[in-house]
């Protein structure tokens, strides 16, 4: 326990609780496009046809026709195969990333990461007490050959990515980085956990492929209906090739007997009946203006020296300062201004990123975008001419 | 996670999903019980009045107002003042077990439990691949002079019971029990987890107090909405000293981030507006006069070298056989007569119990107690003769 890293991102987020403060630093979905009313009819429906059920101790693997339902997501979607007795449904995404860590992770044991990596993962793996193994995300994916050499020189248990809108950075692999990183993994003992949190939330509306098509037997898949469906109904599931998830099983039964039922019952219910495929598309159009806007503010407002990635989906831009300028001093100086912003260090296994800052995109209205890029360029300037 | 015992109820409850079978092997609460339309009211007012915020994300603690609702009951039913700062809200209490051994249990720490000891703890435990010591329990708590033997000899960090109508005895530890059990821990490093998840479901009215009254700062106790609301909001909580509880936080977000949110909502809305007292009684009751059935139904059909548990509370009795008749054999014989038992050997850490069953007795109509019990005493005498 004294390893797990306590999460900065909490202790910041609860600084920025203060409604006077422009907020890019956490990380919650528009709570704007949640279709509450269509969640109460399901829940209403459900309840009254079949409460006294939906209400019950239930499976440890979670509601058969939910699983049902993603399987066939996945064949619609990305064009590939699995049973649903492959896909566990869980208490969020975050949970697969502990059932993960449970059942694979021994003290000691080699894990690969992006740098910079999804700081949940970070946080559910260190109870498990890797070593960690940082790879270069470039602009296409993680680097090649730093994860050949990593892969050389330790027997890696797992590589962990998110090649879809990463968080933090909001990168996107290339189909073929995707590719490449399959042909590296391929036949050794290392497994691909593939985070697709973000998957469902692109720009274009073109879903890029799944690393598991290349990499079948040793790809786990990592989902959330917090992007799409809605956070507050606390479901994720994952999707593990059979002997795998013969020990998610287990795990997960250990560690709280199954995921909340009734969430299930009204998610299948909005699945089945209300447009999900209509909400996808307004909440990704509502991101992509949303991360249009803050990129041409960018453009417009910030020095040269400042570089960033252009996200093609998700919820997330990352800025690199130039070398000498902390985030950490940008982070205060922004918030005596009243905007918050997350330095990148804690996504860093190895340190560094000193000058490097998350910033969200998908929370926020047009005003705080236009009144925050700006007051956070004049702070990054200040530093800049000091 | 190979050293973690793969759920022998989980298989035989597949077994006995026949609904031709009468089963006394389960665990679940009578859905009968359940009021649902209670629940469709609070939850339809949740949506309603504030859904944008009940289905975001949340807090990992869990809804502060909930967690206040826990802390005056505490006071009013027991008696003690807890913080709802030293209360967070888990996906059951399951979810407790599988925190506590995150936070306290490394490998080879020493923990004792009662003989037998609830299943669940010996799972979710077992992952952290503690040294058990069982500690008998007798027909009015844990032997005292074993568990001071145990502390003694051996540096334990922890002591796990059910004090109130424990799973799967039944028993109830005297308020003497509960005081020595404090006076043996007090001033050691061992603290005591209190899993309470029965003490609202006891046929008297009266509780019984808490251990933590006797050893506040060494004692964690582990609470359910599942047996007077429903299994189906997954929702328990973990009543913790400060410095434990800071720790459990970490875990908790690194395990999930936090519980699910709308379900919280509803069951304060639930607890606010509907009589949970009421509830609790009309469910007791019932539970009573299960209890009593079956417990007549024993004086007359069991052969007398067959003795029981006489249940003050909870959902299960306890057989103990006599010597040289299998429980096993008990139950493959029964289960050719469509009754399912449970065999007491999964809940020995030593071994041992071959001759024990956990009937269950809160989901069963009287016809079925009636007819249950008349084949399994049919079963077990055939087996004496034999």
């Amino acid at each position: 326990m004294a390893r797990t890293p306590k999460s900065f991102i909490r202790e910041i987020l609860k600084v920025t609780e203060n409604p006077e403060i422009i907020s890019f630093a956490g990380g919650l979905p528009n709570p704007a496009l949640i279709d509450v009313e269509g969640i109460a009819k399901a829940a209403a429906k459900v309840l009254a046809e079949d409460g006294r059920s939906a209400l019950q101790y239930s499976t440890t693997e979670g509601y058969l026709p939910l699983r049902q339902f993603i399987a066939e997501r996945y064949k619609k979607r990305l064009g590939f195969s699995v049973s649903p007795d492959e896909i566990l449904i869980t208490n969020g995404s975050q949970q697969c990333l502990d059932l993960i860590g449970k059942v694979l992770i021994d003290a000691g044991d080699h894990v690969a990461i992006e740098r910079p990596g999804y700081l949940g993962a970070i946080q559910a793996f260190s109870l498990y007490e890797p070593c960690f193994h940082p790879v270069i995300l470039r602009e296409d994916g993680p680097d090649p050959a730093m994860l050949a050499d990593v892969a050389g020189r330790y027997p890696l248990k797992l590589f962990y990515g998110v090649p879809n809108s990463q968080n933090p950075s909001g990168i996107t692999y290339s189909d073929e980085r995707r590719r490449e990183i399959a042909g590296i993994l391929e036949g050794s003992g290392t497994l691909f956990i593939e985070d697709d949190a973000y998957g469902e939330l692109n720009f274009s509306g073109r879903s890029s492929p799944s690393v598991r098509e290349f990499l079948p037997d040793q790809t786990i898949i990592t989902g959330s209906f917090s992007k799409i469906l809605a956070p507050g109904l606390r479901m994720g599931w994952v999707v593990a090739p059979p002997e795998v998830m013969e020990q998610i099983v287990v795990a997960k039964q250990a560690s709280d007997l199954h995921s909340n039922y009734l969430s299930q019952r009204i998610a299948f219910e909005y699945l089945c009946h209300g447009d999900i495929d209509a909400r996808i598309r307004t909440i990704s159009a509502a991101y992509r203006n949303q991360c249009d806007l803050m990129i041409r503010m960018f453009e417009e407002m910030l020095p040269e020296s400042v570089t960033y990635t252009r996200p093609s989906g998700g919820m997330f831009v990352w800025l690199t300062l130039p070398d000498g300028i902390s985030s950490t001093d940008v982070f205060e100086r922004a918030l005596r201004q009243q905007v918050a912003v997350l330095p990148g260090t804690p996504f860093y296994v190895d340190g560094g990123g000193q000058n490097t800052l998350r910033v969200n995109f998908s929370n926020a209205t047009p005003d705080k975008i236009r009144t925050g890029v700006e007051r956070l360029s004049a702070v990054i300037r200040e530093l800049q001419d000091a």
